[in-house]
């Protein structure tokens, strides 16, 4: 079948596809198709099962078209909500949010979650599912109008600015009985100012270090690997690290859950949304420097009458 | 009642308590008494159930004599094998061995268990145990004499010894199917070498960091903890710290099965018997330096007849 690209997802994991080094992924080659989780329109079909006019989710990339035999393809219904939600809240972030926290984090009610990048895909429904789990929520964020949206509109406890010169001592003061759980895909300064406050026992679910992907060396000394490693052994802490790719035998579950939640409004949700494929280079530059404001996707074509 | 030590155990977590720094348990003040477990004889009694004579676990820590009134002290039974076994393979040092490999590393038949330390009094426990559950079982000493200990008596596959210069390359290829969980005691450049080797899905449990022990400051950069951090997530890698003193529930279960491995030959177990106290702060300081082959226990005086 042929497909058209209604909406193309951006994704901090992506900077790792642009690295020729090992990983979980292999790169994408000089010359090849940035990948990309998309929303697309089949527009001719000699599939089984699809006809033109559907609405599919597909990892076709950064391109307007492209062929597909069927292979890791799944229908979408265009009447159950916005279709790009399918990329972020009800897709591949949303799941991430969910799977790490649930599963790894295991938060308890009362306890205190901490949330990098508070404000994004990922991070926004990490909160807002603590916040269900009767936790106390602090948000991380890089400006001063995200946090107000993170506090006023996601419902977290408070949100800090980690670009403040006293975030460490602000992240202290707010989380007076420590951090129970600490939700981490930015690594840096947040994870350092995290750290001291981990509490016995604590969990920290590990699914991204986005403040690392740009880094050509590693940051100057001293190191502190070892000090990491004391206060796990110390303070019993776990930190796993996961790749969601590992975990969709169980996404029927969560697509069932996540979808009550945007019903009955328990989950919130927002989109940065980018006009054209053109645009897609800059936005995603942007996003790994925290320009964006909401899950960022890029909207490349209409759908058809 | 009237303790006479007969056993001292001397144990790396020690070092731990002569910082004074937070961490899991408080600094011995100075002048205090100097924390250890200990095997004692009962010498006078009014507590009810202890009988002069009788011989018990105690925590009574590096002095000739101690006053007791029976809190966290368990009588012994002189009649199953050696009493200083209490303070080893089947006490502290062999349900850390235990607890950490079976419940954070679980191990299966066919994976590559690496572990540091592997002479000494949980190491040794570590990989025979995952012998036992049909791992390919890799040691690391500080010998060619306690390699060949630990192949040709505890059956370990190999052992290698982490003085050579080319102790990372061999322990690639010691590993050709790279390592699935890595017991984790000693921290430094046997971590380092280990970290590129972990597969995914691997497990650390972390126990010890005796390499760190004695450092005042951080080591010199670069920082490498945002590596440790790359490493976990890519490969998805569980690290977990423990702290024994947390599972002791568990401690009938782990005695029940450790006595019939000793029992039946399955584990072999090894003390290095230090005599008298006043030699005590000497063997400490040695055993932080590896000097130590086997369990060390200071024989503090005879049982009386």
């Amino acid at each position: 079948m042929l497909l058209k690209t209604l909406y193309l997802s951006l994704d901090p994991y992506m900077r790792g596809r642009m690295n020729d080094a090992a990983s979980y992924a292999e790169p994408v080659a000089i010359g090849g198709v940035m990948t990309a989780g998309t929303v697309c329109e089949v527009i001719d079909s000699n599939l089984e099962g699809y006809s033109v006019g559907d609405v599919v989710l597909a990892g076709s990339g950064w391109q307007d078209y492209a062929l597909s035999d069927g292979e890791a393809v799944r229908k979408l219904d265009p009447s159950a909500g916005p279709l790009s939600y399918a990329l972020g809240v009800l897709g591949m972030p949303g799941f991430t949010a969910y799977t790490g926290l649930l599963q790894i984090g295991q938060p308890k009610a009362g306890e205190t979650v901490v949330v990098a990048a508070a404000s994004g895909a990922v991070g926004s429904v990490v909160g807002q599912i603590a916040k269900l789990k009767g936790c106390r929520v602090v948000g991380v964020a890089g400006s001063s109008e995200k946090c107000a949206y993170v506090t006023d509109d996601l419902g977290f406890d408070t949100c800090l600015n980690y670009k403040d010169a006293d975030f460490a001592a602000r992240l202290a003061s707010a989380c007076p009985d420590g951090i129970d759980v600490y939700f981490e895909n930015v690594g840096g300064a947040v994870f350092q100012a995290v750290l001291p406050l981990l509490n016995v026992w604590a969990r920290v679910p590990l699914c991204g270090l986005i403040a690392h992907y740009n880094a050509t060396s590693l940051p100057d000394g001293p190191d502190k690997a070892p000090l990491l490693m004391r206060n796990l052994l110390t303070k019993r802490i776990t930190i796993r690290g996961f790749i969601i790719f590992d975990h969709y035998a169980d996404f029927p579950v969560f697509f069932e859950e996540m979808s009550g939640w945007l019903r009955d409004g328990s989950v919130r949700y927002r989109e940065d949304m980018v006009e054209s494929l053109v645009a897609a280079p800059e936005a995603f530059m942007g996003m790994l420097e925290g320009r964006n404001f909401g899950k960022l996707v890029v909207k490349v074509a209409e759908r058809s009458d």
